[in-house]
């Protein structure tokens, strides 16, 4: 299968859009959009988002020590696009796309009530990476709309999380489900496994 | 918008289902499915996976100081999940699922040429966490299928990437287009600054 070397690039399949949530100084709420990210940790949960020096969200976030990553979902799309190409030390993200900021219950930074998931997290480490620091939170809670819950877990479908594709530079929506997880692979097992 | 607590867990939306192919001690190629990573710096690019102390993959990893993540297609959802439920120690998750070794050109590290994405990292630092060690690499170069491009990156629906849902324990597609980014956002521009 022919295959083609596109250099050193940052790639990766799905790759999120992420509203992180920080108050300034001032105590302003501010978002912005971080596709650099992804969970990190299991016990305890932690996540973590890249955010370059030079973003208005770096200071705000080491000093406040609290994020949050809010999930936006397709209807969100702009609101999501506006916060990243836009700085929140000369704007109001929220008074500007309409969204509605709320304190976490359980740190001291923002979010924005639309999104469908809300990971609260407190900031455990950091690590200077050439262009990023990478941003090691704690999620010492998740919340999500009752409207997008499913049993116990939100509900794929109903949070429709936005994808960012950062090759094409385009967003897409999360399709159908392929298959139950933890079952699928059981097929290769050998028998004796079985 | 009414909203529940859902606690501390590792929730995240879209998160991605990766195959991270690592050689051991005496050569052997192997593959561990992690849905823990996610891009973390631009200048280089670099992507982080986080591994449990106890896997195979593991001390390989830190060992060779070299590992591939590949981007399985919907189509190798059985083998992604098999990857993710079996160990390398034990068993030969190739020869087991049919998937072809191939050696990396840029770092010396396996990966499946069945994969239409493939990151070729070099391990650049790692970080001991909790519960797993995150494994910071810095992607030497991506390759991808010939028939999976679109112009000089690689086309969404044709990669067709595998999609974790931690929650509901299930695997999705990647659906439809939801918008260009970059654009979509400037409709929330003040109009000085149009």
């Amino acid at each position: 299968m022919p295959r083609r070397d596109l250099g050193p690039r940052t790639l990766l399949y799905p790759m999120p859009a992420l509203l992180v949530g920080v108050y300034d100084a001032e105590g302003r709420p501010n978002l912005m959009t971080a596709a650099w990210g992804g969970i990190c940790n299991s016990t305890p949960p932690c996540v973590t988002v890249s955010v370059r020096p030079s973003r208005w969200t770096h200071d705000n976030l080491l000093r406040q020590g609290a994020f949050t990553v809010g999930i936006p979902s397709t209807s969100l799309a702009a609101q999501a696009d506006f916060a990243g190409i836009t700085s929140g030390r000369s704007q109001d993200k929220f008074a500007a796309t309409g969204l509605t900021p709320c304190r976490s219950s359980h740190v001291d930074a923002p979010y924005a009530e639309e999104c469908p998931v809300v990971l609260e997290c407190r900031l455990l480490q950091h690590v200077s990476l050439p262009s990023h620091t990478m941003m090691i939170g704690e999620i010492c809670n998740v919340s999500a709309l009752e409207s997008c819950m499913d049993g116990d877990h939100p509900d794929m479908g109903k949070v429709d999380p936005l994808v960012y594709d950062a090759g094409g530079r385009r967003y897409y929506r999360v399709g159908s489900e392929v298959a139950p997880a933890y079952s699928l692979g059981t097929v290769y097992r050998r028998e004796q496994e079985k």
